[in-house]
């Protein structure tokens, strides 16, 4: 089965909404094994509209229209569905109902324009499945199904899952499907991940399945994707949890999660499992360090605090940094150090550095110092991170809780 | 003139990456008055990229067909426009020179693939503006221009700025110029400033030049675009600046800046100017408003630093605050004061509530108590915020950095 997505909505065309909505919709199709061809952004007008939709239909066994589902006047997109079938709209009084006592139960007036989301081309129907104030329709026309779903990105996706992706599902009689895992691991570049899996990668070129995608996602690491094509979700998950294992030994301690995990996420995890608590100092992450722990639900378990010591005189009086430099090895311990006394904790990370775009202390911007206080030991590093001032920042984020999480590691190996 | 965008490539339509050119390419058009009426998306398939590009020439006086164009098997662009003009690709030894000498240049072997990228269809030109190591290429095929360009944002930008925009305009005749301003406004929901402003909506409807749209955005603030339509950018601008006097005078100190100002450097701005420093103690936020401050550049004039007191006893032991409940305007007015004295800073703000899930200290998600310490005036609020844990501590962070900058503000006009 071929199905292509339609996006309505001039603000795409003008840029001022970048259209995720096709690119989720995208990636569900290939995950329940359904290609997609081609996919097409048309503004708000009715005889454009109505040359893709045709245009779509023809060429493809199923069309999902995305947008224009709304009260407003511009959202056309059930007049172009009628139109291009060649019928009538006709009010539904029951879902005109719905529409009211869905206002009635916020207890908010409803401006009649809203009663247009009523209307149905004849012959088609409303999707069982409404997330939102705007009914989804179903219609099939020249042999093709035809979906319209809301703009709105929680809507639609909400109406996919539960509607659209089953049902086509069912008129596909897709006997297979793909699956995927990322692999999320940080500490080698991509050329250098690919140098050490080259006799796998080799291997499964060969073979064709799964397939290996390297992804570089900044502060989420460098992602491993693991593409597995199968008869059945049991059969898939089988090779995507046999490949995984592969791929891990292979990379070691590289990978640090799959799939939603973070570093952040994992560390805490590895944390929380032995009942240590953290605290962070930070100068040129300035705060990053802890944002991305507290976004983690539940961080409180061990997250303590930190100290966003930005002022060089911050990192002395509050931290307790020895007068001199303060973009060393030597500060980063101390910064380490002082927080882990004043915030109480069992551990400590700290960075200082230079973020740029000026340089500091006669050092480069991506100059990065850190360390990792944990029981009796206080390890550091100083590396030269790539980038601009955010990019930098964020790789020194994710770099110093690697450090962590590799410390902790060890102390597990060796305990 | 009517300009369509064709975007190629197989990740695109799986969902693996999300297409932010053709959004940039229809942001740029629509700013140099050329209409945009169609963008489709196509994977590296060649009887499909035939019928694309067949069918965008075929209605439109320009195509931008953007991606395949490297060195390896799967980039077939070129390919493609040579079987749509119906003519041969012709090996150009001057390209051919200029990518090995590329290669020379940075000391790497040149793969013999690579050549490939020296191939133009006949009666077709490359493009004169070459910023990375994918030649663009020109033609006119049945009237219409086709324009192909890297699929590489930074590539595709510089080329399109340098080379495609001014041919395109040069062609097109344009006679209209379109520019917008963003006035980027917190403190009032998008009906409230549409009742605010409804006057003048009014007006603008009726005259329908320029227009205004309101767009959410977050941590970014509640934004109001914009756009004028003139014969010159001397006029659109005129045109903007007088627009938005009016907008500032209609809706006040709600406008905390404009285009690419954030709260931040806006905040960072308004202290700098009368040399303040600045001190943060977070608690929900965790971090976030010290890292916003720390990503403007040169935030080190006048940010000192923070104390991100995440538990209870670090709040108490660290920042000073008295025993008891620490989600409460005491507390954030404590929490103020305490990092003040600690980070010996001019003014401080803190922030203190419940960022979800689950509630504390009986108080639901979204509560959030917020302080400003300025001079010898302390002053706080107690507010509850709408969304999911991510959306609380964002809508936080730029409540507290407004409400400074209201205070700010304040001692202006009373000074």
């Amino acid at each position: 089965m071929r199905c292509e997505v339609v996006a309505v909505g001039t603000e795409l065309l003008l840029g001022q909404v970048v259209d995720t909505n096709s690119a989720w919709i995208g990636e569900q199709l290939a995950l329940a094994g359904i290609d997609s061809h081609f996919q097409t952004k048309v503004g708000d007008n009715f005889e454009r509209m109505v040359e893709c939709l045709g245009l779509a239909v023809s060429r493809s066994d199923a069309v999902i229209v995305c947008g224009g589902l709304g009260p407003t006047q511009d959202d056309i997109t059930r007049e172009v569905l009628a139109a291009v079938m060649g019928v009538e709209l006709v009010r539904s009084a029951e879902m005109e109902e719905r529409i009211r006592s869905l206002f009635g139960s916020r207890g908010r007036s409803m401006p009649e324009s809203n009663l247009r989301q009523a209307d149905c081309p004849a012959g088609a129907s409303f999707l069982p499945v409404m997330p939102g104030t705007a009914p989804g329709i179903r219609a099939v026309l020249d042999g093709s199904l035809v979906y319209l779903v809301p703009g709105v990105p929680w809507e639609m996706e909400e109406m996919m899952r539960q509607a659209v992706l089953p049902d086509l599902r069912a008129h596909a009689g897709v006997s297979s499907v793909i699956r995927s895992r990322v692999l999320r691991t940080w500490g080698q570049s991509e050329s250098g991940l690919a140098e050490m899996l080259a006799d796998r990668i080799h291997a499964l070129d060969e073979a064709g399945n799964p397939t290996l995608a390297f992804l570089a996602s900044g502060i989420e690491g460098l992602k491993v994707r693991v593409t597995a094509k199968a008869s059945d979700e049991a059969e898939a998950e089988q090779m995507l949890r046999s490949e995984a294992v592969r791929l891990e030994e292979l990379l070691g301690p590289l990978v640090f999660g799959a799939d939603e995990d973070t570093m952040e996420s994992v560390v805490l995890g590895l944390l929380a499992r032995r009942g240590t608590t953290l605290a962070v100092a930070e100068s040129m992450t300035g705060g990053m360090i802890a944002d991305r722990l507290v976004a983690v639900p539940g961080a409180s378990r061990v997250f303590r605090g930190g100290v966003v010591s930005y002022a060089g005189e911050v990192k002395h009086e509050v931290l307790g940094v020895p007068p001199g430099p303060v973009v060393t090895e030597e500060a980063a311990r101390a910064m380490a150090v002082g927080v882990r006394a004043l915030l109480r904790s069992d551990a400590s990370v700290a960075v200082t550095g230079v973020a740029g775009p000026d340089e500091q202390e006669g050092r480069p911007p991506g100059t990065t110092c850190m360390a990792v206080a944990l029981g009796e030991e206080v390890t550091s590093l100083d590396i030269q991170l790539p980038g601009g001032r955010q990019q930098v920042r964020e790789f020194a984020t994710i770099s110093v809780l690697n450090m962590l999480r590799l410390r902790l590691l060890g102390d597990e190996g060796s305990g």
